[in-house]
């Protein structure tokens, strides 16, 4: 499948000339320094909004009007910003509404990014405005290519108009009933039964911290607002420039939005990556960076995404900033293009002279000139993208997919109970999600809502929360033929957050998995039990279900503390396919050998027939196969056939030798 | 002695039908299981205010009616509790003045369970009027035997309410003289001199956060707001039903009310009892929970006590929730009759399906049936239990006291100086008692103005305030014989937290301990002193008193640092009795050592002739021996005589080997 | 030089009647008591202001007279405070605008000390009133001879008052432009631009904290405040007894105000010196001590100062609390006196009796009498400071200077970026200051704007920011035969923040370094690299600066990473001078050899021609020479010829043994 909005891989990135309005003549090298780094497209006027509007209804374009052209006229593309990601001064001093109130109840004054209450009429017709006039006036300029709506939407806030909006919020959500939210919230439960939709407040340390179905519907009513708040932004472009695509920065796997559910609405994902290189552990890095960027590729069926920011160099905001080697970043760019991205961008093009960020990389530094190594390796992948047009808007087909849900996330992270501190979710799923992408085995990564039917396997680690239907699309795929595998904690509570009545797994999936899940143990951080599978031995960590087999063949079985012998691991025949329950929270040997099973029972092979060394990534998309060696040595690959390396021209077969930080994407 | 509430042991705990109230056939199922758990009792309508009162004056007691009918008719005795531990929304919403407001001035939203004022006279009256016509309704029902006021009474409030009941308490404590509190709290220190009571405002960290004086007041107002907040509450049921007894549920050793003042106005002391057992420290966590049965025990000069809540198997809130093993829970409702409790109960009966603790244990579990582990174990205990019925009731001579002080503790927390990280109070103290404990001598854990005159030895650990008349019951004590040891730190300051002057122990001390305390040093983590001891040497840490006798026999020496040399441990004959004086923080090998020591000199037994092995704890209680295994393997009693086991029926004798968890009750 | 203030060293402290008022008793005594101290001199009324001015209008001085007389008589020297650092209750209520508000915007409550708007005209009023009081009464008494203003200046204030004055301090320092303000601060960035002062409010972690350049101005606002403050509270002291010198006592290197500027408005500088002795890194923490006296010492060119407060013990207020050796404490004095302390004071003559500070350490201890170690030691010292009058008032000459400048501080740590977890400024100032004491070589401790041209070295570790004019004067030095080595990330942004465009370090400094620094690595603790010196190896740790040379010598290299190879160290002839960079964060044994290299080339010698073991400090003072053993063992020190020893008397020479806390001050 293929799906392009370009023609090119988009190289560029974030480029703030309103920063340099004083000082024209960096403008124009700032278009000599694009050409010279193969640059082709800019995002501009990001949180210009000040030097846009300077006073309510008084606008200033004459310096936009000059960039877009500037641009236009070096053949660089745009795309153009919303500034709603920080408000002017004036706006937030005429009307105080705009800015957020913490939990404390006391509103914040300006400052920062981001910082807007979500709810506000007042903002949101400010939004509204600003963004109409913007269309307006670029509505038929050659080089605007694309919208980047704000910028890392984030935060929540808890203003009376926010209260007001979840309190209507939830009347919806629960039918106009407060029957139904006394008994899904279980208010029953200290004295907390409702009776008028005036008495529901936002969580908080200084109120109600402690109802998890309350807070579950708090992230819901959190997330839609910051969708609805992008609805209203981007009501007056749909109309004004129908045919211009629209698209907002992510980032990574903030949990604060339902991205799954938000890039419904976008036309196209991007998102910011700002992996930690060099610090010891690049090919963990590699593979969890590889997750990310598969979950943003599946949130819109595979559709290509964009790598919005990046460093080509380093960050400012790690706790200490290593930088990364020379070739680093442009692997690590390269992987973005393995796994769907169709640009590289950066945050920044030049480094901000003053501010938070300015000694956050760019591709300019400080300096001023193109006679540094960064600068010099920029270009040089930029020269490198032009090679691979092939690429652009092409498909990943996976036969696995890994259930990574937002929303059982923030289930995961409410309850109390069993091991409070040892339970990250997006750890787990990774866990379950690199032994594929080590075999060079494409992987989707899901909500549970997603179609199952695509996958030969699918893997739902640590599945703790069901939506409605997913009970009965789980069986309805094992019976059909499916290979199903979940983890510990899986099947206990309902959408609403309540537990499943009758036994876990929830009702029916005890009988897809063929077992009884009486209880569940929690080892503190230096406790272990072990398990066997397959006649070898594991460690067990943190967490240890407690099950019983109901007809499931048992392939592993604890053998410590006082559930030695009850079963840890174990298949079940159910319909036509197979379920999987891994009860522990496991190391990465376990894993990896599972998943060598899993693989085997679902017939699962890898995408491309090229052996190569550990550390070296393979990846298949489209007709192009991109080999990278992510280890900090050279690296050995075997080609089955001769292949074009689409960088050098040159044909290549037989055993490679990638250099660290090498790579090759042959056709 | 002997003091019954009940002829059998209690056996039932926190049940929560209103919870359930839209699935009645679960009340039917409740009474089936709970007569399948030996459950004769269930203590009910724990945060039932918003079923009981779903709108102001709007009372719903059909359910609770059929609820005491259906429990009585079962033969399940009622323990009722009153609702103010959480408020209904609409209270809070109606009188915002009842939410607590916290240090930062900023009032609290609903949420949560106590949050409430502790002054606030609208709750009050609420909360009297609730329970009056709980009282009125219930007050000849069979059902009905006991009253369990609240929940867990805890927290402070820092409302204009509270901030004028503060002023008035100290105008009252300080006998409506400035002067004398201007003295007291040293307020010549930083110009703190008040000239008119409404300057005094609670401590906070944005306000007076360092005077120690002030604060031991503020400790001793809140708990005595929380104690007249209990007087408040029980009037009407003491009114309505004189001889239903009353109890509520203190928190271990939360320091924030001083349960041995509350437990005088309590028919019955009862506590929540929640080791954290098989995380590798059994023996200390059951040594460390017995102290706490024995302070319980001890505020009522002995009488029995409940445990009021337990789990049947984990808590939900622990960082890492382990399952204790089989056996475990068993042995440790055991241990708490063993020390006093004529209850086992259970928070809870049956677990939530949602809210904050549907992780937290529970007799029945979310699959809703017997079958379950936990249940049988619960099942099994139950029937035990009845055959103790020789013990209920019954008294155990103590002739060893440790002294543990709440007033002390908050005085030890309060003060700045010497070691500020490592001088737990408690922790010094159960340091003292285990030696005893590990003997079978019983020790009672006594205030510092309890009667010394029963006991052949007092331990004194961290005697850091004295109370007033302390200091001549201390000399009264020892001349009329008896033997009487103190710790480092002892005898600084007085019941208003000033520093004697003089020189330290305080006063007539220095003669009763033949000491003089010049100084003090201390020791950061990692740095050690060592000190000798009938010819051995120990580790000494933390806290090092710098003394001279003055006539005390010297029996140990520091030998580092410049006071090498100087006494470390004294000895002082005084009139008839002896004074002793450990100046050191130490470790257990010294405390063991040291209380050899002084079992000898005043000549204390073992209350039964029976040897163990270590982590076997031996406990007499009427003439029944409760013989304990917390270790984690078998280990092996040798019995004087022959002895009837009355869970077994069986007769004992000679050597008898434990299994782990397991236990005897032999008389 | 010389410059006296009194004939003696002072030796005395602070000495609070006040808080024995009800006991007069305790005022004779504590005449006897000083006198056996010998003690010259009393600090009085710090924190006297609620017994002075017991209402408003209302004034008692009766003690305070009585105390005058009576310290006069015998022979005490009084030192008055002004009260205004605790105001008393009444003050705080019936005003409450001079309470401090936090970030929180919620304004505090009376308590503790300090705690009082800076800005608030009442407070101000209020402060010069009792001040001209005292001054009015005591301006003739015999006994006053110094002026101690306020106590231990610190904190800020965010009330509305503050603000203005904050808005008002921008408009001043950006000369009524807003233009300038926005491009100071780089407003561009994130929509900042203001278009009114009011916009602009304090940094706070709930509105703006992150913009770098406004929170240096917070700095420089607070720092000038806290000055102002000073100057309001002496105009009516300067006017009334202008013949009385004024100090007030700084905090080590506190880094709220900014010292080196406040110092030129006291006719003294005077500090509170705590070092943590005996706690394992003696020599260490007496050489940081040094660093601190050194720092205070240059304030005023090398004026004599005051250490106004130490402990004759320990202090109350670290997390632990260790109590020095005996001579430790003597040792500690003898050690400021050298460095330029012309006087020895305690907190606190004797320990109150309540209070937070109660624990403190006192010459004069609970106990009340002399018969203590502390108080020998005490009088003791007092006896042999009679014998070092030759010392007051001398200077000491330094031939090497290094630079720690206070708002470079606040500009270090403000950046966000390279290591953001391990870069403290003063630790690099230190570490960089200690080779040369450890040699006898004395350093000045200046800012960037003092003169270099007295020195034959100078060293600036880690100047991030350059004031206006730096360059310039480097370049000037340096031409004109200046040895000057910076360090790492020098040389980056201007005096309001801004990175200096053009390459760093910034402008000329690259031709006076002879390199360019492109770029910079950061390490993560535990990770490494390694450089090469002189054909020794180093460590190399933190940050790595990564530059070229441009004509400077490679003194050493890189080892490890990309990097490898690259110089780490370089030196460059610039007109008549040199200048070194060192462009790693580096160990001790690096900075050593370093700067035996430096030394040789700036031909720097040590002050005494006196060889030592490790661990003895030699001093030079005037004419006097102190030798001090801060080890833990007894040390030679071997003299160049006869000395005579102003302690003991007698003339020594030749090879010395000094005990553990040992010194001597020879002539």
């Amino acid at each position: 499948m293929e799906k392009k909005f370009f023609d090119h891989i988009i190289h560029g990135g974030d480029y703030n000339p309103d920063q340099w309005i004083n000082t024209p003549e960096i403008w124009d090298e700032d278009m000599r320094l694009m050409k010279l780094a193969h640059v082709n497209s800019a995002t501009v006027a990001i949180f210009a909004w000040s030097l846009i509007e300077p006073e309510e209804g008084v606008y200033n374009f004459e310096w936009l009007d000059t960039m877009m052209d500037k641009l236009h006229a070096n053949g660089i593309s745009v795309i153009l910003a919303t500034p709603s990601g920080a408000r002017p001064p004036w706006l937030a001093q005429k009307y105080p509404e705009v800015l957020r109130v913490e939990e404390s109840g006391i509103r914040n004054e300006f400052g920062v990014r981001h910082n807007h209450c979500l709810t506000s009429p007042v903002y949101r017709e400010k939004v509204r405005n600003i963004n109409r006039i913007l269309a307006e006036r670029y509505k038929s300029h050659p080089a605007l290519k694309m919208w980047h709506i704000s910028n890392e939407y984030c935060g929540e806030c808890h203003c009376e108009l926010c209260q007001q909006a979840f309190r209507d919020w939830c009347k919806e959500y629960y039918h106009n009933s407060l029957d139904e939210l006394n008994e899904k919230w279980w208010n029953g439960f200290w004295a907390h039964r409702m009776t008028d939709w005036s008495q529901i407040n936002s969580p908080k340390f200084r109120g109600e911290s402690h109802v998890s179905a309350m807070k579950l519907c708090w992230n819901r009513f959190v997330s839609e607002s910051h969708i609805s708040f992008y609805e209203n932004e981007i009501a007056p472009l749909r109309e004004i420039t129908p045919d211009i695509p629209i698209t907002t920065n992510f980032m990574k796997l903030y949990d604060g939005i339902d991205y799954q559910k938000f890039a419904k609405k976008l036309d196209l994902v991007s998102w910011d990556n700002y992996p930690a290189w060099d610090k010891g552990r690049n090919t963990d890095e590699a593979l969890e960076t590889a997750f990310v960027h598969d979950a943003f590729r599946s949130m819109k069926d595979g559709q290509p995404f964009f790598m919005m920011e990046s460093t080509p160099s380093l960050v400012n905001w790690h706790d200490v900033n290593k930088l990364p080697k020379p070739g680093m970043q442009e692997l690590s760019s390269i992987q973005a293009v393995a796994h769907g991205a169709d640009s590289v961008q950066y945050f920044q093009w030049r480094k901000s002279r003053g501010g938070h960020e300015k000694y956050h990389g760019a591709v300019v530094d400080h300096c001023g000139h193109e006679n540094t190594r960064v600068f010099r390796d920029v270009a040089r992948l930029g020269k490198n993208l032009e090679k691979l047009d092939d690429v652009v808007g092409k498909y990943t087909d996976a036969k696995v997919a890994v259930i990574y849900d937002w929303e059982n996330g923030w289930a995961v992270k409410h309850f109390c109970g069993f091991n409070n501190v040892n339970r990250s979710y997006s750890d787990e799923c990774m866990k379950w999600y690199k032994p594929f992408l080590k075999k060079g085995i494409a992987v989707d990564v899901i909500p549970m809502d997603a179609d199952f039917t695509k996958y030969d396997l699918v893997i739902a680690p640590f599945l703790y929360m069901l939506k409605d239907g997913t009970i009965e699309r789980i069986e309805e795929y094992v019976k059909n033929g499916g290979h199903f595998a979940a983890t510990y904690l899986s099947g206990l509570v309902d959408t609403d957050d309540r537990c499943y009545l009758g036994g876990f797994p929830a009702g029916r999936l005890k009988d897809v998995f063929g077992i009884w899940h009486e209880d569940t143990d929690s080892l503190p951080e230096g406790m272990k039990n072990k398990a066997t599978f397959n006649g070898k031995e594991y460690d067990v960590v943190h967490v240890c279900d407690i099950i019983h087999s109901n007809g499931a063949k048992v392939l592993g079985e604890y053998k410590q503390d006082f559930y030695a012998g009850m079963p840890a691991v174990t298949e079940n025949a159910f319909g036509n396919g197979k379920a999987y329950y891994a009860a522990f929270r496991n190391d990465d040997n376990f894993a990896a050998d599972f998943c060598d099973m899993l693989i085997k029972a679902a017939n699962v092979s890898p995408d491309a027939p090229i052996n190569a060394d550990n550390g070296v990534l393979i990846r298949k998309r489209g007709n192009c196969i991109f080999v990278m060696n992510f280890a900090d040595e050279e690296k050995a690959v075997v080609l089955d056939k001769e292949y074009t390396d689409l960088i050098s021209g040159n044909a290549v077969s037989g055993k490679v030798t990638l250099p660290v930080c090498g790579y090759m994407v042959i056709e």
